[in-house]
């Protein structure tokens, strides 16, 4: 890359903790770190409009390229220059490789040397085959900001040797991605390795190493929060960020609950992403500054207050319980809407006051203050 | 009522047909007609937030009484004074009297002299009873600018001796809404009386001189686009309408596509409302300047071009057909939002060029071209 800005400049970590602020520069805008990736899977995040968004305080969002790739498919995405023409979203766009929601979703899906084999959830028929090079030429279709390389994920529990070998291939299918991204004259999508290890800190360590010789912009914590124990994911990953670049952005995959972020960020993470806040928003489960709110319990019906009295949120600022339960008893659309606003504000919100604790030198009492009260009380 | 100002002021008449244009006044704002009302069964129009609706040129949109009642009841409504506080809209709404749904969606309807005796549709046991003054309680409690008189809608086809009892009884229950309404103290919301009688001119007529006799601020046509023949629709519409007292709105219940909607207003007729815009929206049916679009047929699967080259929604200033039909592929919420929001800008649109051109004195050119364009081609 031509540019003389750095990708990741690392602005800040905490004296006592290892907690980052910083910045992360891409073709279409800049992204403050830590920060949480809402999950836009099928070239939506569901139920919101690009401006929502942006209110929100979204600055990069996460599309799923095995579904893209299914449906539209890269030819039509191919026909807007990729997928922020596609769906109207100006901002930067990380995918993954794909691998995960093969692994889960399709039918009949096959591991080898090659890549993925696997027949498509939606029609059931259709045979297709993912490789190390297609991920990545699949995501230079999508023309994310930042690609992933396509890795083995395992369930939980998994043995030793199961871990140890999805790790060697995660790393050989590392080196394939990377040489097929640098075959592609002036690339202006980044490309991050994924750790694996399961849940071995020997072979987190050996995949870390192996990652950080090969070389990329970025690195992403994958395998975590896939059924094992709270305190597993923890440990592993406290095991696993302080290990991986100083001067590059951790992304640890598919993680969590509110808590996880903040516990996550004095280890050292810098993005994240979830379909915690969309997903139970759908389900009226609401994150407030005095915990989850289920507002389809009974005792909202004629509560004229909003959901979370210090929240700022569009939802917040214009509605109260007794309306939002009402849209949900309802099955109104506007519910699903108006619960994902206020579960993304929240999210955002969290990650964007974390970094500016980070920035003012008061991240531990932020935390702690966090952990004292984000916990527990179910409404 | 202490207002100087009148609640309708007839602006401009076309000379050679029935069309007119003007302005309704209430506690909400302005209303210019004719115009359509999109309809918000249930506290909210489906799909969309207040601000998308302003954005489309909604004016006055028209909530469901008898959903309201049974949920979340007038009780929760009346927390917030009312259906504006409580859905966050700040413009007029119409309510309906509740009968037609008692009629449509209620278990064990029973009509007496009294009003309706039914069970509710949700939950199958409750009983209620929906009378004349009861109609017009529960509307004031939902605080709607204009609110309708109970009345007795019949199925098409029906006898003249059905026809004709269905039309006293809504005669007799207009006095009886008329009286509670006027035994209120300065009653902010205005009241409608319904003119029906079937598909019978001379029921009509009667039902017209009944009602204008009892008198209200303005008059709604009931009882068409019941599953008669478009051509009876139009005949009955066209006796009953110019019948009317011309110094006040003239409402045409339930009407229609948007070809009604200009034959109608040529009738005479100031204001409609119809599920056809939000409904078909839904259902991926949009309404274009060359005709009905099918979103989901596969010919718009890489289509770059917006839903209506000549449209200047939201949808169609920054969606392609591609995008939205991806959306209905995949289920997605934003697709019934897109859509529901080209559908009803495209409505208001053409309401809003039938007004100018009839205070421009080029209506019947208007009507003629959109005549010419408008019908029959499907995509």
């Amino acid at each position: 890359m031509a540019e003389t800005a750095p990708f990741f400049q690392l602005l800040k970590t905490c004296p006592n903790t290892s907690a980052r602020a910083g910045r992360i520069r891409t073709p279409h805008g800049e992204i403050q770190t830590p920060i949480f990736m809402p999950v836009g899977t099928q070239a939506t995040v569901k139920a919101l409009s690009p401006e929502e968004l942006e209110a929100v305080g979204a600055q990069i969002i996460l599309g799923n390229t095995y579904h893209l790739y299914l449906r539209p498919g890269t030819e039509v995405i191919g026909r807007f220059n990729g997928l922020h023409g596609f769906m109207n979203w100006p901002k930067p766009i990380l995918t993954d490789s794909g691998g995960f929601q093969v692994f889960s979703l399709a039918e009949l899906s096959k591991i080898s040397e090659q890549g993925y084999a696997f027949q498509s959830h939606l029609d059931g028929g259709a045979r297709h085959l993912l490789t190390a090079e297609g991920a990545v030429e699949v995501q230079m279709a999508l023309n994310s900001d930042i690609m992933m390389c396509l890795d083995q994920c395992i369930a939980y529990p998994a043995e030793y040797q199961q871990a140890s070998e999805a790790s060697d291939l995660t790393t050989r299918w590392a080196r394939r991605c990377k040489q097929r991204w640098q075959a592609e004259p002036n690339c202006p999508n980044a490309l991050f390795g994924i750790v694996q290890g399961g849940m071995y800190k020997d072979l987190r360590t050996r995949s870390v190493q192996e990652m950080g010789t090969i070389g990329f912009p970025g690195y992403a914590v994958g395998g975590l929060s896939v059924g094992e124990p709270k305190e597993l994911m923890m440990e592993m990953a406290g095991h696993t960020l302080p290990q991986l670049p100083a001067d590059a952005p951790r992304y640890v995959m598919g993680v969590g609950t509110p808590s996880d972020l903040v516990e996550m960020i004095a280890l050292g993470a810098d993005m994240f992403d979830c379909v915690m806040p969309t997903r139970n928003a759908r389900n009226g489960q609401l994150f407030t500054s005095q915990g989850i709110v289920n507002i389809t319990n009974a005792c909202h019906r004629d509560d004229t207050a909003p959901i979370d009295p210090i929240c700022h949120c569009y939802t917040c600022r214009h509605y109260s319980r007794a309306y939002v339960r009402h849209l949900f008893a309802a099955k109104e659309i506007l519910a699903h809407r108006l619960a994902t606003i206020h579960n993304l504000h929240y999210y955002l919100d969290l990650i964007r006051q974390v970094r500016v604790a980070i920035l003012e030198d008061r991240f531990e009492a932020f935390a702690r203050a966090f952990r004292s009260n984000a916990d527990g009380t179910i409404v």
